[in-house]
């Protein structure tokens, strides 16, 4: 039976196998230390027996072992034990050397290499623990979707149009035919709510973004999420505040140890984030603010970091939802605010400098949508499918998604997305 | 406050606002009644108002309405309550007629009608509960692995070579260069358990599937599980039990609703499911059936119904291990049986009469992929990045992979798995 490292502190006095990675050896003149890194820690190995000196000169670093002894007490140690009197035997050959050194408590090589050599690079326990928490936050995410009786979708990611926004779509040859890679699950999330009321997706999303930034990725995981019998989209930013408490409360419970590898301290539960409407946020900024940004219809990166400045000062609050976009930048199927017409029922909520969720009330009419598109010069003939739900009658509805590795790269400030991207995808990088 | 249908014999007596779709109206001389749709259930609305009756007619089937009115017992309805002296308002336009009825208790469509109308006929109770399984069986595949400590992990689905099996690939332009659609997550799976020891991952997977039939889709979801520091593939076979369990025991518990519309009865728990080894199944086969199937090196879909119900007549058990399948026709990282290096430790998991999961233990030493690959005529620099992994150091580990829509089809006992699949992917249909 296998003991992991964070186990053996209950075993002290008694013989008993680990398994792991050859973390670090350090070899001194009469004493060898061997640390064995497993998912759950490291375990410290010690022995002066010569033949096990001499085997240990022939185990190089990542090498996978499995050893027995007798577990000691030493305070010295990582977890106040050791592994005394080891007997070792080889459970791979014998490993190559990594391309950086893994056992190092800093992370010495580039994010080049880091990613040329991700199957081995991410062993490092700092380069690992993102994953951990993107982990425990998808399991937040659908923990508090699930207490609010969503239900979980699979929807394609091969699709016949581009319709969404038409630019920036992967083409895929499909049995000789043109189809394109899904930019979002959006269409099938909102039809969706037709049937289930409450839906959501996590899964993989894909854009063609021309773009090499610290922030822009080919492929990334959606948290998706949309719900009918709505008022507005406050009904929709509640849902949001309720998900984003429970990616933070899943952190927290699940993996402590990623967080403090990292030095993260995790923002205060939400309770109740402050809201400001986008053309009371553009007067705020050019009243303060060294350029007038009125006038325009998004908010520039500078604006969205000089609110997160000012929402932590005003309100002590990390996150800010920033409500009433103009229309003008947002999809045909965004519901306009019913008092101002060039404004929209949409949100982007704010998270430490950065847009982090964008989401709002769609339209549910199917009148509407023959507007709306035909007043955006679009054929409705090409959504006929994703107009059919509405055609045969849609409650109001609204939803938002959360990018899964912007949320974690936010939380870890990172200054690059692909340190919480597994095996990042953009135009320069295809590999591993 | 909206009250749901479910919720409703908690209000005799009193006013309460209840919305949904309209599923059916029956409209008498002298009182009519409605029914309303919603996620919960069924609401009977009644009314013998003039005004209202004549209102009623203009709001067709699958209208979304907002009802308010009082609530009465009436062990009649359906869910022994009743809502009398309705106001009714729209809450979307008039709806067009659905493409068959959703109302009636069968479903009265054909499979090419359902699925050109997915958003629509998504609707009717029993094409919905299909997919409420679903949800339930991947919250319960995701329970079991975290209990054990397992990572969730999201891969690439663009991928740069169509390495594992060469033939059945989508390609795409990624950025001018040639790519593919992963067909599994197998290569980082593995390579992950480098990093996490176990990981897991739900996800599309894509085959350019030739063959039009209905058990084959072109995108389904995989959920994929690999564990390192195995002995062998009992280990892999024990942690697939503990998952399967888990799967049922969530379908019991979130959507016993879902299971009766369709009339499903849940397999018992699989405690210890009976496992035959290949060489013996075929010869059992061969004692007992009319075709001998002694000499090929896997089972015919015919000789696994037989075996399926061996198995229950032998152990009265719906699931079945067979094991040790020839290593001729599994793919290269597959690890041999050391007694018998003709045979492999894998396995197939099947259920009532089918395949359901493959998996087995993988090759994890460096040098055992060399000589596999170069066995296979293969060049094992195209896979440079993935030996990459074991050149560093891996221990003995192996997964499986179940197919959800599989999962679910079976239980069901469809004859077709596109009534398990929201919008199925074939080689003729690529909408909506």
């Amino acid at each position: 039976m296998r003991v992991l490292a964070a186990q053996l502190a209950e075993y002290v006095g008694q013989k008993v196998t680990v398994a792991g990675w050859v973390h670090r050896r350090r070899q001194l003149k009469s004493v060898t230390f061997v640390i064995i890194r497993d998912r759950s820690g490291l375990t410290q190995v010690v022995t002066n027996d010569s033949s096990v000196m001499e085997q240990v000169t022939e185990v190089p670093e990542e090498t996978v072992v499995e050893i027995t002894g007798v577990i000691m007490a030493n305070p010295q140690a990582p977890a106040g034990v050791e592994l005394t009197e080891p007997a070792i035997s080889f459970l791979s050959d014998p490993a190559a050397p990594p391309p950086f050194d893994i056992y190092r408590p800093s992370v010495t090589a580039t994010l080049p290499v880091i990613l040329d050599n991700a199957p081995v690079a991410l062993r490092h326990p700092r380069l690992r623990a993102p994953f951990e928490i993107a982990a425990a936050s998808t399991a937040g995410f659908r923990a508090a979707l699930e207490r609010l009786q969503f239900t979980e979708i699979s929807t394609p990611k091969i699709v016949r149009s581009a319709t969404e926004s038409g630019a920036n779509v992967f083409a895929i040859d499909y049995f000789g035919h043109p189809a394109y890679l899904a930019q979002s699950p959006q269409f099938y999330k909102q039809t969706m709510v037709g049937v289930f009321e409450r839906v959501y997706e996590v899964g993989p999303v894909f854009r063609a973004e021309p773009h090499d930034t610290a922030r822009h990725l080919a492929e990334y995981t959606s948290m998706d999420a949309e719900l009918g019998f709505i008022t507005d989209h406050h009904d929709v930013m509640a849902v949001l505040t309720e998900v984003v408490t429970g990616m933070i409360e899943a952190a927290r419970a699940y993996v402590g140890s990623a967080l403090e590898v990292l030095g993260i301290e995790l923002p205060p539960l939400p309770i109740g984030i402050p809201e400001i409407d986008f053309a009371e946020a553009q007067e705020l900024i050019a009243k303060n603010g060294a350029e007038d940004p009125r006038g325009e219809p998004d908010l520039a990166p500078a604006h969205e970091r000089w609110l997160c400045e000012w929402a932590l000062r005003e309100f002590d609050s990390q996150f800010l939802f920033v409500t009433g976009y103009p229309m003008a930048k947002r999809p045909f199927y965004t519901h306009p605010d019913p008092q101002r017409p060039e404004y929209s029922n949409s949100f982007d909520l704010l998270f430490r400098g950065q847009e982090l969720v964008t989401g709002g009330q769609r339209l549910h009419r199917y009148s509407d949508y023959l507007a709306a598109l035909t007043a955006r010069n679009e054929n409705p003939a090409n959504y006929a499918t994703y107009l059919a739900a509405f055609e045969h009658g849609m409650p109001p509805h609204g939803g938002f998604a959360i990018g899964l590795e912007r949320w974690v790269s936010r939380l870890m400030m990172a200054d690059n997305i692909r340190y919480a991207t597994l095996f990042p995808r953009d135009i320069q990088r295809l590999e591993p």
